[in-house]
């Protein structure tokens, strides 16, 4: 039994807090709005978030960062990419003790093209960081709130610490794996969205399963390209932060990614899309800072190099998805893992 | 142009003779009712197998094996697995020409654990046989003859006979990829199956995307341990024939083997399901050729053998879950790919 602040009391986070309640530990759970606070602990839900749901009693609300992190060794970042920094900076001044932190956010953040890891090692205070740890894996909150069997992975540059997040979630619905390459975790989480948002597009256009297949198993080459180049294991993409992750965003109607690439293949404009969602589609930026990525590295991606010109320069969804299919005939493992020619050793 | 017979005239060999003869082949089409013949050379259609959709002229319907051979140097053998070893007789006594034999159907062979190649080497009499080619991917009949984008994977021991096969069929609805691995490309349309009725058990079992996910996943981990063992390139999974077609075949209601494993997950015998499903389930052979492969290869495949126990020992299927959700925690790189460590080189 350990105590642990669970920053962020959106649905991932508050699933993953009634999994650590469900586990025994003493769980903070902090948000900023006061209401919602209070909903969970006078009345033990969060309705908003995770309706239909009792939230264990011994899962207690913050509002006050300072007093939730008060002799806390572990936190888990629960909160939306964009606010990471801000909540990392008011995380600094508000505890004095180093911590363990287990961020569960998939991104990369466009312009710096860092990863999260990358983002919490340079604004947390280093006195105040003792490890880094990434929860990430195929796993919709709302499945994993009704105790349904959930599968996922955490990493981190000290295994040590990594198992000791293992044992902190794992249970009998809840099944955590230990991978020791933290860069290919993260990197699978945050560019499954871009396959996410295509394949939204071709069942938009009602192209149907065969070809949703085809797209989320070339998806996966080319994101395992790009992720061997900067430093992953090619074989952690076959994993459950890989492909696993990657069906469960591409097949279910869950996924905001996929709704929004619905709206594309129908024929809607992206500005519309945005609107029509009223919330960030996370996809949409990871398409750029992808691009990006995939030039500066001289790595071949068709796909997101097609969907990048439906997004941001106007092509037609259904243009895309044709050339795509009338590329030159090929091998396929030659085109899939062309990686591992230009790396020798795999 | 090409004179080309397709043998077998069910959704799957239509569809591929549709194809081709998009691609202006000669197309002769095979089949052994004299009424669904007629249906196709008076109607141009096969209302049994693709409903609602009209065939080209071109395709001509023939019930003698000998006419519909003759002059002919490529085939497409499209029948079901146990029925492959008497046509193949058939042939043997219908041609004296050499015969480069493309085959489209998925399964191994029970009791003498055979791929299909190997049963066709097997059978053909060796002046009748030029070479034999492997024609698989996700791909459903019923989006073929639409003409919705699909890809496919060729493969053969000899190249050269399996790129040809692509240029005959290749065209901007159909992409078609070579892969010189047939052991991989073969064992991966089989033992998909498997999987595909364990994720009709955990869909039957209401336990969600999440569940799904990790099992084909894990699914695929094993299917490559077995794979490698058997000679297979590990790296054939993560394409088309592996993932691509694991996708296509364990998240579509179209797939017989799913809705098999859907009928188990709620509470139907193994009896039960095969009468009302009326027609044979490859997965439920392919279980217990793949348990009989492990046991004999001494290869771990935990969600083969849950699946054996409860298709042959009576275990409920929800224990069977369970206790795959219980095993001893692990490293997931470890797990899913102690092949590698085995093997050494990879």
């Amino acid at each position: 039994m350990e105590r642990i602040t669970v920053v962020g009391a959106g649905s991932w986070g508050t699933a993953l807090a009634l999994v650590l309640a469900d586990n025994d530990h003493e769980v903070r759970l902090w948000g900023h709005r006061k209401e919602q606070i209070d909903e969970i602990n006078t009345y033990h839900t969060n309705t908003k978030y995770v309706p239909s749901i009792g939230l264990p009693k011994s899962i207690k609300g913050y509002t006050d960062l300072h007093a939730a992190l008060a002799d806390v060794e572990t936190i888990i970042l629960a909160v939306p990419t964009k606010a990471i920094r801000e909540v990392l900076q008011n995380i600094n001044n508000a505890t004095k003790d180093p911590l363990t932190v287990v961020h569960v956010s998939k991104g990369i953040e466009p312009d710096t093209l860092k990863r999260i890891s990358e983002i919490i090692e340079e604004e947390m205070e280093s006195t105040l960081l003792k490890d880094v740890v990434v929860l990430s894996g195929p796993s919709h909150a709302e499945e994993v709130v009704l105790r349904h069997p959930t599968t996922v992975t955490v990493s981190s540059k000290n295994m040590g610490a990594a198992e000791k997040v293992q044992d902190l979630f794992i249970n009998q619905h809840f099944r955590v794996y230990t991978n020791p390459d933290i860069v290919g975790v993260e990197i699978g989480g945050a560019l499954k969205n871009i396959i996410a948002l295509a394949a939204g597009i071709t069942d938009g256009l009602g192209y149907g399963d065969n070809a949703k297949a085809a797209l989320i198993t070339r998806g996966l080459a080319e994101i395992s390209r790009l992720g061997s180049k900067m430093g992953a294991n090619p074989l952690t993409f076959s994993g459950l932060t890989g492909i696993g992750d990657l069906i469960v965003t591409c097949t279910s109607v869950h996924s905001r990614n996929w709704r929004a690439g619905n709206l594309l293949g129908k024929g809607h404009s992206l500005e519309e899309v945005l609107e029509n969602m009223g919330m960030v589609v996370e996809g949409v930026r990871t398409t750029k800072a992808a691009y990006q990525l995939a030039q500066k590295m001289g790595v071949t991606m068709p796909i997101t190099f097609a969907l990048y010109d439906v997004l941001f320069n106007g092509q037609s969804p259904k243009e895309a998805v044709d050339s795509l299919m009338t590329r030159g005939k090929t091998n396929e493992m030659a085109d899939i893992f062309n990686f591992f020619d230009e790396n020798g050793s795999l």
